[in-house]
């Protein structure tokens, strides 16, 4: 079988975990569960060299410092250098124009968390022989809960032998009623954001779907420059393309739309609770990183990058101390924190 | 009218305020209320030289430096520097012993709130022309909810037109349904710890009911040494006198016990609630000092020295950062942080 390359893609600030998570250190590059960075742990998971070829990186100049920081010691690791954010198509279209056609692709965001590293490498398999097959294909992350903030795929007939199922549907963030039916009919996954692909199917279905996109990021890779294991597109070639996500351009429009389920304890580590229920916890719920005393709490997170935390008759609660800001939020608030003047103004 | 002696007592360290209130650095030395400290606004409420002759503030060595920086400006205070905590009755008594025998004396916690201060002015001078007669005279103050952290002063007869009673009992904190009887009936009012005595109807008590405490007192200013404005009792005398509370060794004893009504908006700031509802709050109930933002709050607190404090979804809350220590505790677990471990290893 061939050889999975990895392409991890490491955009955006992660606002919504502020103010551990800032516009200059962003959630990727944190250790926010256990010891390894999610960026870290999303290298290593996909680096066994008997299933994965090196990685390769997309990325902005504003993290560039902390990727290759962080990818030090992986040999063969590739990083292209977006001189623009342009969102997950043309992140992905840059990668497949650096690789083979015959190369199978497996697109994974950095900033999410997998607790069972076994499982995502057993979907890898199941997705990359799918791609073999010029299938375009999601990873179907096993919902456990009505979830409004994800994307979910409609499950439709079942791929052969493969494991895999066509997707008879994409569906965006649902209400809560939809994400309840959803949840109770079995036949609904996250989209995690997680694919496979062959470079060259890939790039097929984008020229066919948004030609404009697939001809800047040709022009902008046929025109840019290596630098070491550094690759940088041609800026103005780049600019020109709209920002667009992958399954808006692409997976949605594909005839070819195939999935993998996937029960691998995903989380997007996409809020405070959300990382909170990622970490270890006490009996009481309660997790603690850094110094704290807490007494009658419960499902209270804690992080402090110093200062002593003390915490009396608490529940759901969310406190975080990062340098000279600190947050105390409500679990059900922790939504809001994406919109606090010191995220937004950093 | 003789001039009324405040005799203002500087004792304790107030660990239910911490960490904003430390030993090193305690409550009635801090601006809790407003600009000034309680200790500055205790001293400032009794200054007017129509009513008042200069302070007396009993302090221990530990507070000496804050009190003296503190009272700088005030023309004839002085300072008694108790060589070690032997609680009120003790503190009163040096201070009477340093008096005239006709000296009107108004015994004051330092670390009280009062935001009428004409309100407090003339109770003291009705509590004064009471202790003119050879009364003791507690100030009774306004009860106004069922509060269980207080002692009671059940109302006894008037006395004359004076506008005081006799005090029919004292009773020590009552359970809820107590306190709830006290309030419901109007013949109560909150012991505050505030006093007039005549110095020599005082001391007669004392040696009356505590002859012991009398007899070291008057052994160790009588050996005690005056230094400036300070004086200092004699240490192993005064280490002899008995701890007790003026009100366990006299005002429970003394058939001459009598009580002035006092509705002065009054606290004691004895807890973060308590603190929280002295202050000026918005129309949420929210008090901020310090860089702070508050989304869906009500009731909460937030005091910071330095960082800023984001606060999302939370109702009855009292947020503290000081230095290295932060505090977040609900409103009812609020009476826990004197035993948190920070409070308490100081």
């Amino acid at each position: 079988m061939t050889l999975i390359t990895p392409v991890i893609l490491c955009g955006g600030s992660g606002t919504r975990l502020w103010p551990r998570s800032r516009a200059r250190f962003p959630k990727p590059f944190l250790p926010l569960v256990g010891d390894r960075t999610l960026f870290e742990g999303t290298v290593a998971r996909a680096a066994d060299p008997a299933t994965y070829a090196p990685p390769i990186v997309v990325t902005g100049s504003a993290h560039l410092d902390h990727v290759e920081a962080q990818l030090a010691g992986v040999a063969g690791a590739q990083v292209i250098v977006e001189p623009s954010a342009r969102n997950t198509a043309a992140a992905i279209a840059l990668a497949a124009l650096r690789l083979p056609e015959s190369a199978i692709m497996l697109v994974c965001p950095s900033d999410h968390y997998i607790a069972d590293a076994a499982a995502f490498t057993a979907a890898a398999r199941a997705a990359a022989a799918l791609a073999a097959e010029d299938w375009l294909v999601s990873f179907g992350i096993e919902a456990t809960a009505p979830e409004t903030g994800f994307g979910y795929l409609h499950r439709g007939e079942a791929i052969g032998a493969s494991g895999g199922y066509k997707v008879a549907r994409f569906v965006e963030k649902p209400d809560l009623d939809r994400a309840r039916q959803f949840l109770a009919s079995g036949e609904y996954a996250w989209n995690g954001g997680i694919f496979a692909f062959r470079a060259g199917a890939f790039l097929a279905e984008l020229e066919s779907h948004r030609p404009a996109i697939a001809a800047a990021a040709r022009e902008a890779v046929a025109a840019g420059c290596a630098d070491g294991a550094r690759f940088h597109p041609e800026p103005q070639a780049f600019a020109r393309i709209e920002s667009e996500s992958v399954d808006y351009a692409v997976m949605e429009n594909t005839a070819r739309a195939a999935m993998v389920p996937a029960d691998m304890g995903w989380s997007d580590i996409g809020n405070w609770p959300a990382l909170r229920d990622a970490r270890p916890r006490d009996e009481a719920g309660n997790s603690v990183t850094g110094r704290a005393e807490l007494v009658d709490c419960r499902n209270v997170l804690v992080e402090s990058d110093g200062p002593r935390v003390s915490v009396i008759g608490l529940e759901d609660v969310i406190i975080v101390v990062d340098g000279d800001e600190v947050l105390v939020t409500s679990a059900a608030g922790a939504q809001l924190v994406g919109k606090l003047s010191g995220a937004v103004n950093q």
